[in-house]
């Protein structure tokens, strides 16, 4: 019989793999640095290998780079998987996905430690690449695991330095060519538990969020052309001045995202002033514009009223306008029944817990095409991330880990 | 007995000098690169140099690499200079600084020839640089006449290779140590003829403006401080998106600036978002102001309302804000005795011509600190400046020419 105390995971040992794997890429000044397929990649799974082994896992790596450690189950066929990505973002923090594979390793190793063999076989994922940091391959090893990975990619995606992805594999040791051995088949269900990156349940005193949707994104591509023009002898009242558009279009898209209210949010990034200098009209601006909401019909409409208004805004001023879908993913809505599960263990330990949507695209949005899919978000300090400020208390690492190894004991077993 | 068909300079002559001067340089595709001290540079020195000769005028350079043509007078000592500077910006046209140097060319060349020795000396210029598109050097040739030059800037400026001014003069054949002697004391008057670079005469239909004063100018660096977050996971109602704030700042000021209304201008030509990526709200932003108008005491309130704005915004947006003065430039008014001279000899010709202000720095401006100094605008057609398209009608060339060898002769004889 498990007592329901088997199943809870400490602060101490939450906080000592964060720091232990954090150490690996770790920069002076503070920052991690640890792309796919480098040497500090590689060290660090070197380390969580080595932590698997102990726990009585089955090791493996697959094809394209993604390791597992199995906890075999009775029924050995299928598999519930569960962890995240080691990779980070260039002077990232210790808790962007590395937070989701230490938790299952916890949360594995605890069972097979104080419950023993399940039912059903659970594996531990280190997804070798999410972030895209070093080659545009966001999500690789997730794809390489659904087939979703071009093999014209492997030529195609190149790093600051020029190696192509396919030769930055075989420098690490991997055979590009046997990407297809990485598919699997056999996967049930898969539970990511990730840092919010976010405040809300921070400012809200919540412990944990189960994720209900991943956000849809339509990034865009805003050009505005005008007229270049001499900063000193050109009245206002007679210039095409393509900054003073975009200005005006920056603030009204702002404007309307506010009155839409959460969780629509727009940002506009990256901007693009030509030709660029001080004391001349600006003839072309381009900006970035990235929105997101989780329900399809309402990002479509939002993006279609704050085209409008650039044309709008442009028409007035006297310029043109042109906007470019650079990218339009839909929302992905989690599985029920393990979101049910992942509620129902945070209930067993009185944590509290709030649906929420992601704001962020993670591994799971790919997995999620395939396999029954759910999210399990811990509190960000002051929401940061993509930083060494980057952080999550012990405490709530812990509940993280407890609610998701009573979620995998109630499924697996 | 001079009659007034003396002083008249034909369209025909006029564009012959144009396009002469202007293959000087001429870049494959259109545009003009001709900075100082490069060998397009020295080409186009030798060309004017042997135009001056062939009209009688004795031709001499100083220690800093302008060039004179003096048409000696029966009283000597004393001197009445007109011309303009003969450098480009990087793919600038055939008009801005060239015409005002082939005009006085022309003008001085048509008293040589058809009225004869003066009782004062006249010169014609080409002053070396005043554009700064090489070095960051603007009116170096002017402030060589005046002593203005620090001679820490030789060693200090230096152009995209990497090479100093002095260097680069060194390799042109001056000496950088004999700067000193390119200082004049024996400057009575300066005449500078030059194309609008706006569109005001163009579009009013008048053919010569007389400017009254030229523009002040204060260029400030705005900076605008928020937080850095991830664009998908932060609310709207949490972030403190330095670019919200600078695109409000910027249309705030754009519609400051209309409503004040001619001359005043404010452009807001470079921009620095960062981090700069697509992905993540701006953490700062940082946006070139350019505020000119001709009393100073109007651009100095406008500067201070502007600051007041941003500050404003960016305590509304929980945002810090700062500037920083780059260059505050006072307005300069012209001689009016000068101005007189300009507005009689176009009254004698039956030219049409306002009084205007300046909105683009020119030598004028600093020789006026010591000189009587007066300019004489010529229509740039639609305005262009600064670029391949930038044209002046034969028409309206001769007409200028016409008026200043007509102000030349009743100042000098």
């Amino acid at each position: 019989v498990t007592e329901l105390s088997d199943l809870v995971l400490e602060p101490a040992e939450m906080a000592e793999l964060v720091e232990t794997l954090g150490a690996i890429g770790e920069q002076l000044g503070g920052g991690l640095v640890r792309p796919v397929y480098s040497s500090a990649w590689a060290l660090a799974r070197e380390q969580l290998a080595s932590w698997m082994g102990a726990a009585g896992l089955d090791v493996r790596e697959d094809a394209v780079g993604n390791l597992f450690g199995r906890l075999r189950g009775a029924a050995d066929a299928r598999t519930i998987l569960t962890g995240s990505h080691i990779d980070t973002v260039k002077l990232g923090g210790k808790f962007d996905g590395a937070l989701g594979v230490l938790s299952a390793l916890a949360a594995v190793r605890a069972l097979a430690q104080r419950v023993g063999p399940p039912r059903r076989s659970v594996e531990v994922v280190a997804l070798c690449e999410e972030e895209g940091s070093r080659f545009a391959a966001s999500f690789w090893g997730t794809r390489g695991m659904l087939g979703l990975i071009d093999p014209a990619e492997l030529d195609a995606l190149r790093d600051e330095d020029g190696l192509t992805i396919g030769e930055a594999m075989a420098a690490t040791g991997f055979e590009p060519d046997r990407l297809a051995e990485a598919v699997r088949t056999d996967l049930d269900a898969f539970l990511e538990l990730h840092i919010e990156q976010g405040r809300i349940l921070f400012d809200e005193g919540v412990q944990l969020g189960i994720v209900e949707t991943i956000t849809g994104i339509i990034s865009q591509l805003v050009t505005v052309d005008g007229q270049t023009d001499h900063a000193g002898t050109t009245p206002m009242d007679v210039r095409h001045d393509a900054l003073q558009g975009a200005a005006e279009m920056a603030l009204a898209i702002t404007r309307l995202a506010e009155a839409e209210g959460r969780p629509l949010v727009a940002t506009m990034g990256k901007w693009d002033v030509q030709p660029g200098a001080w004391n001349i009209v600006p003839g072309r601006v381009r900006f970035w514009l990235d929105i997101r909401h989780p329900d399809e019909a309402t990002k479509q409409r939002f993006a279609e009223t704050a085209r409008g208004q650039c044309r709008e805004i442009a028409r007035r001023r006297g310029l043109r306008v042109g906007s470019e879908v650079l990218q339009d993913v839909p929302p992905m809505d989690m599985d029920a029944r393990l979101k049910r599960a992942l509620a129902a263990a945070a209930d067993r330990h009185g944590f509290s817990h709030k649906p929420m949507v992601s704001g962020a695209g993670h591994d799971s949005q790919v997995l999620a095409r395939r396999v029954p899919t759910a999210m399990l978000f811990v509190p960000s300090v002051e929401g940061r991330s993509h930083s060494a400020a980057e952080y999550t208390t012990p405490e709530d690492a812990a509940r993280g880990a407890t609610t998701l190894a009573t979620a995998l004991h109630s499924l697996a077993y």
